[in-house]
């Protein structure tokens, strides 16, 4: 067995989401059904994140072990062939040591969150963007979004289906930007409760928009509460853009 | 009447291009519809470019007069509500002069052309880029981009259905730089020909791969004749971003 890492970019719009579901297509089971294709083995794709319905990546990280003997840039072209027309891209492939982890191994992950800050209506980037008609004052948000930066039982900000053990969690960066009429969130830890980037930037909006004062953010992060949570950003404007793993 | 001036955005994917056609949608169809149905009016809607299908806007400029009273943000937010679902925002409307005219006033056009030069398919992109696969020399698609650059006669980058008078232009600016795996090919001019920025740019990319010097370009200039044209670039990653007007 040969085990290959795989940096995956898909647009996930038409997906369940990344882990493979009952009730519709997955881009698990997209590169799962690829890799049977070339290979006629049944492997499991394992990767750093499980990203929601909508939510997107442009450097999601993946393993998948492989009996066939192949070369990792004749399997980048022929999964990149197989996956065809999904949106779902092989970036770059290489062969790791059996003990390396895709998800275990991991030890940070960086999100990108893209707001579209207007009025008008989305066309070249519907689906991809948060549209916010209503004023943010971004330099407001990222002063806010430092009360969120550390070691905090994140409770209020985890989905009720979220399968931590922990809530704790600590969070290293939590930055936002404007340029133009974009305003961007980035955000990086070792790991996220499912729906935390997604409800800070929801309610870090909040505050944007002026509904919120920091105190507001601070007595929703202390209520240890989900009832406590403002608002849940979609997951059109969610990318997974990398995972960290100690040298090899 | 009253004249308005719109600033468009659109995706031109779900279009036959700008212009209405008897075949199928078009912008300026969809436009001239919202205004119907907003005013019960029959306004001709003037753009300042005559984009293809598959061509994208993200500044192209239009008029259309209405004779009924409404302020221009009031029109503004009716239409964007009215357009929908189609792809197409109105980002700004203002009242200009009724000697003011979208296409006969303009006095420049600008155009961006976005090339992704990497293996991997598209996925986030698909449809607002053109994907090469092979990698171009960016510097020397700029290099070769001045050799067109001034007052020519561009015939061999013109269409056969183009309905310009003379096939003379003068190209103010063709510029190509590179960033990451994105090539981007900036130009500007009074008025282009049909089809010349994407003749231009699939002749540069043929430059970037090393399969025309600049002297095979310069020829191709010279030659003033279509078939000696190399390559025409696809319409996905073509965007009119501005028009350029005298100060009212």
């Amino acid at each position: 067995m040969t085990r290959f890492a795989l940096t995956l970019e898909f647009d996930g719009g038409p997906f369940m989401g990344l882990q493979r579901q009952a009730h519709g297509p997955s881009v698990q089971q997209a590169v799962e059904e690829a890799v049977f294709a070339i290979t006629g083995e049944h492997a499991a794709m394992h990767a750093a994140g499980r990203t929601d319905a909508g939510v997107h990546a442009s450097g999601m990280r993946a393993h998948v072990d492989v009996a066939k003997t192949i070369a990792p840039f004749r399997l980048m072209e022929a999964l990149n062939a197989k996956l065809r027309p999904a949106p779902i891209a092989v970036l770059a492939c290489q062969v790791v040591p059996d003990d390396w982890h895709a998800r275990f191994s991991c030890t940070g992950r960086a999100y990108e969150y893209r707001i579209v800050n207007r009025r008008a209506p989305l066309t070249l980037e519907r689906g991809h963007v948060w549209q916010v008609p209503q004023p943010l004052d971004a330099e407001a948000m990222h002063r806010a979004a430092q009360l969120l930066v550390g070691h905090h039982d994140f409770t209020t900000f985890r989905s009720a289906h979220c399968q931590a053990q922990s809530p704790l969690k600590t969070l290293d960066r939590l930055e936002v930007r404007r340029q133009g009429e974009r305003v961007t969130v980035e955000t990086e830890a070792r790991s996220f409760l499912h729906h935390q980037v997604r409800s800070m930037v929801g309610c870090l909006a909040l505050v944007g928009l002026g509904r919120w004062s920091e105190l507001q953010l601070v007595k929703a992060l202390a209520a240890r509460d989900r009832q406590a949570l403002g608002l849940n950003a979609p997951p059109d404007g969610l990318y997974f853009v990398a995972a960290r793993y100690p040298e090899i």
